[in-house]
């Protein structure tokens, strides 16, 4: 609310015409979760006033078709949807969305400071408006290091710039019960500290939250949300491209409550904002799981606009932004026209040039010799979970040198540092089930050096080549056949249009889909070098056991490992 | 949030005790407006926890009792109790209060910058915690000043004060609408305006929102009140000593909307707050209005707490200051005991001397002939309606010499200018129904000079001279009987104890009661001078035509009038 707005004045009491004024429309009212039969006027993409007497330049009759304030999500990591800002902006305006509170987790870890402001650069223009909160975790630990550091004094350098409104997931629960300085150094940045709390429970609970930490988004159970709501927390109500909970939480949101839930989709591909949508999707997958969707839309606008402090949108009345979306009814809740401070997507042109990313890519395709794994006996193995990030630590007897066992599933897997380290690591890993080809990704958290698996070392080379060639990317290679999807920002997103882009997933699906594998084989593989998820995990340094956090070699005793 | 939480983390985890341990109580959880049975652990005035396995240095066994958080009142004035702000935070820390969000608008009118000072002075180390929000409209209009005329810039000197945490009641509701620049400096002073609208409606209503003002008490209809809900704003249901809203208005409350709704006890004397209580009343009146208690006692916390940006307190939760009171249950709502930050007011010892406040009567009392009234025919005369503060103007043919006329009902009303300009008005009021004796006043809005009525010229004179030589206070005078409230603190509030206030407070109605006029003449007498109230108002320059807005003579044409 600024002082601005006093020129409005005369237009909200009617003396002056609005700019547009939206006649007959059933306006939601997020206070009271209601809807109000009236016209709505906007001046300046500012929300003048509600009611039956306005004029404006323009007048359109919406002939009973509903108003709902902007969605906004509340929490989301933009590179998972492979897109660059300005591209995820623009899908996801398109299903309702006005503002996203975004965590620049992942390109943090690979380019630290730079890759903050380029996403800051991403809000330029977007008909969404994109809010960062700064991440707190980079790296997850400090085995985990990837292309950056950041502590709490590189944070304090975007303390009270524009578009930054907060500090991010804080990941490292144990450091925050410790009360480690430099932990508690990175909550005092601000006071706004969304948390990342997954089955704390009790005493623990109370303390992290005692520290600071505000709001989770890692509720699986109806149980643990509630304990959490209870102690003070916002949930984050998530529903992302793997991690689904609208299921198992909405029944927990009552009408006293729901002033304390959210809607979140942290993780989500293009493809699922393309085909089922954004906040639009997790409105209507809450009615489906019974929420009355006047709960539900209050959860996706005023709920979340007031746990961040947004007094300006989240709800239709004067003053706020004019944010807001045109659907069909509450119940199907079609997203039909989407406006950001009153205009529509195609009113915010596309920046001139693409912000450009420094090549972030900065290793060389292996040799054979590199990846070549040697001895044989028993091996411990990293067993793939279905439907788990969590992975199993398996024991094989086998000949490194028969790899891959087509019959037991076994294949090799390979991580090549590519911030310049020249390290690479080779394990084996069960349950992808390729019976030919190679996957290879830029994509593996947090670190997100390459990694790649597949039946031939041949293929897995050619896999990786791809990758480095595009430069970042998801590949996929088949006997001849190679399909990348280049990921040139960062190795993370991709500045292609969205459309182009889901096709070349779509292509990479299929590619995988005929070696023979799991369904969702990158996904898989994007995670198996994250090092703070149990059981065994690859690195560029080999296999990592992370249940008792060290380095492990494939074959013999610990000790043998250097 | 600070980082000195971090010393509590060890505690809240268990591992230290804690300070006390409050077993086997049902747990109020305002976030979902619930009880849990659980223990409350508290370290360091801090909420550490609630679970069943913390170890306490000291714990006591509640037995069911029910614990709810420290109860808020979101608009008040203390001026109005009659009570300096230890003793009203001692008065009201009896009854649950643990915050109070005041505006010093009387003593700011009286006193200017030095009565705010005074205010904020008077939080020192009392019992509940004393936030002001800054009197916007000192004085009413330029007509009403008295002591003291604040501008933005004057006010600006208080920005980021402690105890300092907004602009208050804005209620120069012509002034906004018109943007005029003095008050538009005003609301950019903070980021939480409290709005004063009484029965502004439809576009007016939206441009006042808009141009940045977010909270009303004034509604009296339902329909009021959820008009200026829907467009936005915090409503605080008032019920104070004369203006009563919670019947009226609770049945607007929902479990949808009850976050944007509080309490507020705008002004209540010292005798309402001693014998029925504060919050904890306006929750029973509530619940006895059909509001479930859950509710009542949400909107009495979280919901307060909420709309100042509180994030510290309103809940028992961890992390959160230990403001909580121990009640029986919660349809019956008797508090037992009150903890602020962990402990009773009784630990909070009064300040060894009472802050002193500068004299503020600098007047004489009049002589008679500096109170006659000249002049027979037709009169003006002030008609007083029963139950409210508007007054009607009347005409009755007389001669001022006759007065009073006990026949017709018709006395002289007098205001002495108490800030040194030696103006002495006067006039002739309908209604008071004195058979004998006279009242005086230094509390008269909201310029607060010294205001009189009664029957005989000796004793108006009387009573405003024991008002002088208590330095401020209200009068009564009945022949040879003279009863004093000496309100020696700016002439607005007493330096005694409450029960003394109370006590004085009976003796004055008991003395009133046997001039035989209406009840509560004092509370009528202190509204004569408001010159922003329709219809005719007397002022230290004689009447007032609140209606044009002017200056008009007791006899005769307004042209005769200098």
């Amino acid at each position: 609310m600024t002082l601005s707005y006093a020129d409005l004045i005369p237009a909200a009491r009617g003396m002056e015409p609005a700019d547009v004024v939206f006649r007959n429309a059933e306006i939601f009212d997020a206070f009271s979760c209601t809807w109000e039969k009236s016209d709505l006027a906007i001046k300046s993409g500012i929300i003048i006033g509600i009611g039956r007497s306005y004029r404006g330049i323009r007048e359109r009759d919406l002939r009973g078709a509903h108003l709902v304030p902007g969605l906004i999500d509340a929490h989301v990591h933009i590179e998972s949807s492979l897109l660059v800002p300005p591209e995820y902006a623009r899908l996801v305006a398109s299903h309702g969305t006005t503002t996203v509170i975004a965590d620049p987790h992942e390109i943090a870890n690979v380019a630290g400071i730079r890759g903050i402001e380029y996403m800051l650069a991403g809000r330029t223009n977007a008909p969404v408006d994109i809010l960062y909160m700064l991440p707190s975790c980079v790296p997850a630990t400090p085995l985990d290091i990837g292309g950056a550091s950041l502590d709490a004094e590189a944070l304090a350098a975007f303390a009270g710039c524009e578009g930054i409104i907060g500090l991010g997931e804080m990941m490292n629960v144990p450091g925050v019960l410790a009360g480690t300085p430099a932990i508690l150094r990175k909550l005092a940045l601000s006071h706004i500290r969304d948390g990342h709390a997954p089955l704390l429970s009790g005493m623990d609970l109370n303390a992290y939250i005692l520290a600071g930490l505000q709001s989770d988004h890692e509720c699986t159970t109806r149980a643990e949300a509630e304990e959490k709501l209870r102690r003070g927390m916002y949930i984050f109500i998530r529903e992302g491209s793997t991690e689904k909970n609208i299921a198992a939480l909405i029944p927990m949101v009552t009408p006293e409550n729901v002033s304390r839930c959210s809607f979140s989709t942290d993780d989500c591909h293009a493809d699922l904002l393309a085909r089922e949508g954004h906040i639009d999707r997790c409105i209507r997958t809450a009615v489906n799981c019974g929420l009355e969707p006047e709960l539900a839309i209050r959860m996706a606008t005023l709920s979340a606009a007031e746990r961040f402090g947004l007094s300006d949108r989240g709800a239709l009345a004067p003053g706020r932004r004019a944010d807001l979306c045109i659907i069909d009814d509450p119940v199907s809740f079609t997203v039909k026209e989407t406006l950001r401070c009153g205009k529509p997507a195609a009113a915010y042109p596309a920046p001139a040039a693409t912000v450009s990313f420094p090549l972030t890519i900065r290793c060389t395709t292996p040799t054979r010799d590199q990846i070549r794994l040697d001895g044989n006996g028993p091996a411990r193995v990293i067993g793939l979970v279905p439907g788990q990030i969590i992975t199993d630590s398996l024991h094989f007897t086998l000949d490194a040198a028969a790899l891959p066992d087509r019959e037991r599933d076994l294949l090799k897997v390979v991580v090549c540092n590519r911030y310049g380290k020249r390290r690479i690591g080779a394990g084996i890993v069960h349950g992808f089930g390729f019976k030919g080809g190679a996957i290879a990704a830029s994509i593996s958290h947090d670190a997100h050096n390459i990694i790649a698996t597949g039946a031939e070392d041949a293929e897995i080379l050619a896999a990786i080549d791809a990758v480095i060639r595009a430069q970042g990317g998801m590949a996929a290679v088949n006997g001849p056949e190679v399909i990348v999807l280049p990921l040139d920002c960062a190795g993370l997103m991709s500045t292609l249009p969205a459309r182009e882009v889901v096709a070349r997933l779509d292509a990479l699906r299929e590619a995988t889909g005929k070696m023979g594998g799991i369904a969702e084989p990158f996904m898989y593989l994007s995670f198996l070098a994250l090092t703070v998820i149990p059981a065994l995990r690859i690195t560029d340094r080999g296999l990592f056991d992370g249940v008792a956090f060290r380095d492990v070699p494939v074959f013999g005793d610990e000790e043998n490992s250097d």
